[in-house]
């Protein structure tokens, strides 16, 4: 018999690392491989100012019933969606989205005007960010939808804003609110719930409709999240690099021990701080939520999550829309939050858990 | 009731032209997209001999039970496999592989040791043709395993070799022989089928193991094709730059289709030029079928299908491994097989059936 290793005994996380940890790069183009929102390839080409020009490449694969339910999520939300999470990655190194590819299987309940709903969706979030769709095929799937993107940018290599620059004393910063993408998701599976069970009593009888009104940003936050180019663009005019840089999809505090994780570093981030919306907050009340767990663990915001150096402080408090949520600190400190009334509690990673 | 369209009226091709036709691309940077091989992005920077240089990118999503049946292909072959069909598409357009990224949706029966295979399969490959892994993700599955790869390589402009470029007279050619993958896929879907059989006649008898001997080469053809850049490297030392190229995924007859569809030409091929093993003979006729039918239709030989100028014709002759195979020919005439006794069939696309 042989060894059978339960992929759950490593996590996500420590799974790619144990698949990639041999690969050494053989091609001197190759810059940065696995391990950030994107790679990184050098393309030998010299600007004056800034050094050598980098193309970004990232890719995701999403997968129906685990990354998307098709009885609440329209296809065309799905694509933009599919399309946003991708250029997030690029936005997430400081870097250009330029092209996306797209690769679709399609089981045989779809038929050609759900795909023209999904690529619409694709097209309009590739439109708002100038991205081309340079490529796409599709093939059958036995079983449900599967969308895989990969999307490509340029950066100059010293604009590249990596996972591990953090240093001691940086600040640390989140671009929007937190937490409200969950909210979302948890409204929408509520409906679901109700929904399949007035189907099972009254088989036949006309649908309630949901009542969302009031509600609004927080399905907009799940089903349309936005990724923040805008954010890099402020940075820019003010001058400020980042010194590390990750986008928000698992949550704050799983991304947060990425970057410490990939720095070498730890850090204190205060409850009072974290940018939370008076919808989510209202929300998660009457699911009987902590707002602050929702903000922390919550995941698909989309938001930028960055360090500053401390002497950027009088610049980037300026700036609309992001927050300063806490500071980087020495490795032994270890990641944590620290609350309303000062007590300290360390940050825990969600990320994926295998079904 | 909103509209229904069926994706089998439409088919593969026509469903991927029916969503991009109306993409423009907005990136200056982008030079060739959907509709070849590999798409085509300018990196803005100019070799001195062979203008600006290029970045190819192509991607393929495979799904089981649709695109491989891990009932007889080991996860080390799929890995590898997997990666050379799309170094291989690198390749097709005279490009050098360089970097690849890998995502996986992984389902419950799967463990650590099972993707450590695959991963072996896909490292193999990469170290073969030069190319680094530089990304890599994971999630779950609902429904056995999703792999969803993708290449880069670069290329200088000129070197590149679209579909679109055959030209009236110019020979078709072939690189090492046909229809070997797909009786290779045959006499694993026969065993298959046995060992079910016996499965269900005599619950708990030992087992019967397929005897293969003799059949290495199919087999081999179908679990591991080789993706041919040595070919290419053949036709850089005879100063041949090939006039338009493809690789062999869907079948000889649907890839030329595809050349004459994008290079607004007819062709002619001759059965009698036809490259096709002894063992695939044999085999094809112990399965009662046509070599021919299974050179033109079998698919998966991930051979390079190209054409040269006629003035070409005495170095190319002199290559080994290559085969003249036919002539482009006006696109009046359409695409046509010339059989031994001078009968003229013409060419049925493949390509991929919706399930």
């Amino acid at each position: 018999m042989s060894k059978r290793t339960e992929i759950s005994t490593l996590g996500e996380f420590g799974l790619i690392r144990h698949l990639t940890n041999d690969i050494k790069p053989q091609q001197p183009s190759t810059s940065k491989g696995v391990g950030d929102d994107c790679a990184v390839i050098e393309l030998g080409v010299k600007s004056k100012e800034k050094g050598e020009n980098c193309m970004l490449l990232t890719t995701d694969l999403l997968l129906e019933g685990i990354h998307f339910d098709l009885t609440y999520v329209p296809l065309k939300h799905l694509g933009y969606k599919a399309a946003m999470v991708n250029i997030s990655d690029i936005y997430a190194m400081n870097g250009q989205p330029t092209q996306l590819t797209v690769s679709l299987g399609i089981s045989k309940r779809f038929c050609v005007e759900d795909l023209e709903q999904l690529y619409e969706g694709i097209k309009l979030a590739c439109q708002r960010h100038g991205v081309d769709i340079v490529g796409g095929d599709t093939s059958s799937s036995l079983t449900g939808l599967a969308i895989s993107i990969t999307c490509i940018g340029q950066a100059a290599k010293d604009d590249i804003v990596y996972r591990s620059g953090a240093k001691d004393t940086d600040l640390i910063c989140v671009s929007g609110d937190l937490g409200a993408a969950y909210m979302g998701l948890q409204l929408l599976e509520r409906e679901k719930a109700v929904f399949n069970q007035q189907n099972n009593e009254q088989q036949g009888a006309a649908e309630a409709q949901p009542d969302f009104q009031g509600k609004e940003y927080l399905l907009e936050r799940q089903l349309k999240p936005e990724a923040r180019g805008d954010i890099l663009q402020k940075l820019r005019e003010a001058d400020i690099k980042p010194t590390s840089m990750i986008d928000i999809s698992d949550g704050l505090s799983s991304e947060l021990l990425h970057i410490c994780h990939e720095s070498h570093c730890g850090c204190s981030i205060y409850e009072e701080r974290l940018p939370i919306d008076y919808q989510t907050s209202i929300q998660a009340e009457q699911f009987d939520l902590s707002p602050v767990t929702c903000a922390l663990n919550g995941g698909e915001d989309y938001e930028l999550l960055f360090t500053v150096a401390l002497k950027d402080y009088e610049r980037i408090a300026q700036i609309e829309g992001i927050h300063i949520i806490g500071r980087i600190e020495k490795e032994e400190i270890g990641a944590q939050l620290i609350t309303r009334d000062g007590a300290e509690f360390p940050l825990q990673a969600q990320g994926w858990q295998h079904a």
